[in-house]
């Protein structure tokens, strides 16, 4: 298919097409490059919510379920599912994909998960690239859904607009939260499956950890909303607080900041990516490959030898 | 302090040492490469243990009383946390670090924990910078303990010599850990808090699913150990279990093949971060900035300022 009808075709939400778009990106070869360039120029109008938190938060059902809200008010939603621990997510041998199908055989709903492995990294770069395929394809809402443990699962999920951090009401959750350093990127929380014991002590406990927090130079404080995501409770209230989330950024002039900071994180990324395909190139390789012996026998250190290859690199391309 | 009487101090185990050249290579600064590459020539006596697992799995408790267990043999031990869920990480600000004190105030332990975020990344350089130091320390064994989620702690666990995976017998559970990759990485499992009920129905489970890996090319078959760390039951059985790997390893000549291949991944980060570090001097990274209200427009694309960059190093050093 030649380059403009398959850009024309994304464009259209024609599914195939997008899928395949996002296969070209993941996949990571050359093509990938010139698509975004392409889709680029049409990006922009879709509103990325991050949904994160530990395993077991019900972080998946919660996502189907705000699709289903959002599809009633006519948006289109996309999701990218990047947890490892979550049934969209290399869960097909056991087939639990499944649980997702009443939304994903709709017409206005992208599903799409993301190998969180393989050894070239770049999870964040990858997934960011899918949200721009559906953002370009009209989708309105894009939800990101990532295990909130793990760096560049953090990366993903502060890669969106609004983040919000999924708990549930056991001991030490929101403590455990904090530690992996999701304090700092929810704008708001959700404490899903708030019918069970333990409900007002854990808001109790996240509140205090909350005020711990530095506010000075913030306006923005985040809210706690209670659901029951299993039986469609709090879907309303987390939509509101989504939307107020969006207005308070938009009226404060912090989307495009927001934005910005993402694009230079990921710009970052694509420069790094470059170069070390660059750096990698079969006579390094090798030469890496021939040094490792030494390195194991104590005869030169890592150090050493990283600073070889480091010098090789720079020689090669002034000459 | 002069440097050789600091590197002394390091070999003599002199812990204030210690503890101050983890700070440097934590730091990253540029003093880390020069001790890296003088403690060099004193490691690879230390045997490395990776111990991962979801969160709530027991991996500190088990971390704590494997760590007696080695005291009582005489063996020197060095913790490296590295969990960002963990009670030894992060949990200064609530006083839980007291929880490892019955084997942190002994003379031949030492713990750290390391920080998991920071911009920078390079958290599995770090920690094992830090565990090489250990092992230049004469530290005879090295517990990694980090959280089985996430590409960069999935990393920390892979360099070490012998990787556990520890589960609990909860449903779904191991299940769970193979979609988290922690199957690949196991050398063996450790079903703790296997006291509780269903404990026999996941060893199942978790027989099914190493059986459906395919084994043609490995002749080590992981097995499945029962524990009750907080009970300290099982302790023996694993320490068993992780020289049997030793032995097996070191007889098929695959410890110095293992050593290799986590070198290179090493080496490989090592050049990287060299690399960034040239990359993202002051003028480059004031022309990203300077970019990025263009691309928030829809004027370029991150793929072309990326190129833009790109470029501009690669002449900067022929220049």
């Amino acid at each position: 298919m030649p380059a403009d009808i398959f850009i024309e075709r994304i464009f259209k939400n024609d599914k195939r097409a997008v899928s395949r778009a996002i296969s070209i990106v993941e996949s990571g070869n050359s093509n990938s490059t010139e698509l975004l360039k392409e889709l680029h120029k049409n990006i922009g109008h879709a509103y990325r919510i991050g949904i994160t938190g530990p395993p077991g938060a019900g972080k998946s059902t919660l996502t189907n379920q705000l699709t289903k809200y959002y599809r009633k008010h006519d948006k289109k939603v996309g999701i990218i599912a990047v947890d490892p621990t979550s049934p969209f997510t290399g869960g097909a041998l056991l087939g639990d994909r499944v649980r997702m199908s009443d939304v994903g055989s709709d017409a206005g709903v992208f599903i799409r998960s993301m190998a969180t492995r393989g050894s070239l990294g770049g999870l964040s770069k990858k997934t960011i690239d899918a949200a721009d395929i559906l953002d370009a394809a009209g989708y309105d809402i894009i939800l990101f859904e990532t295990v909130g443990v793990g760096q560049s699962e953090l990366d993903v999920a502060r890669a969106a607009d609004t983040t919000i951090v999924v708990l549930v009401p056991e001991s030490g959750d929101s403590i455990q939260a904090m530690k992996a350093g999701l304090m700092e990127i929810a704008d708001f929380f959700v404490l899903n499956k708030s019918d069970r014991p333990g409900s007002e002590s854990a808001i109790v406990a996240l509140r205090t950890i909350l005020m711990l927090r530095d506010h000075t130079e913030k306006s923005w404080m985040p809210n706690i909303i209670k659901a029951v995501a299993s039986e469609n409770i709090g879907m309303n209230e987390i939509a509101d607080e989504i939307e107020r989330h969006q207005s308070y950024l938009i009226n404060n002039g912090l989307l495009k900041e927001k934005r910005e900071a993402n694009y230079k994180v990921r710009i970052k990324e694509i420069v790094e990516f470059l170069l070390k395909n660059e750096l990698w190139k079969s006579e390094r390789a090798e030469s890496l490959e021939a040094s490792l012996a030494k390195v194991v026998e104590g005869e030169t250190s890592p150090y050493q030898i990283a600073e070889l290859l480091f010098n090789n690199f720079k020689s090669s391309i002034k000459h």
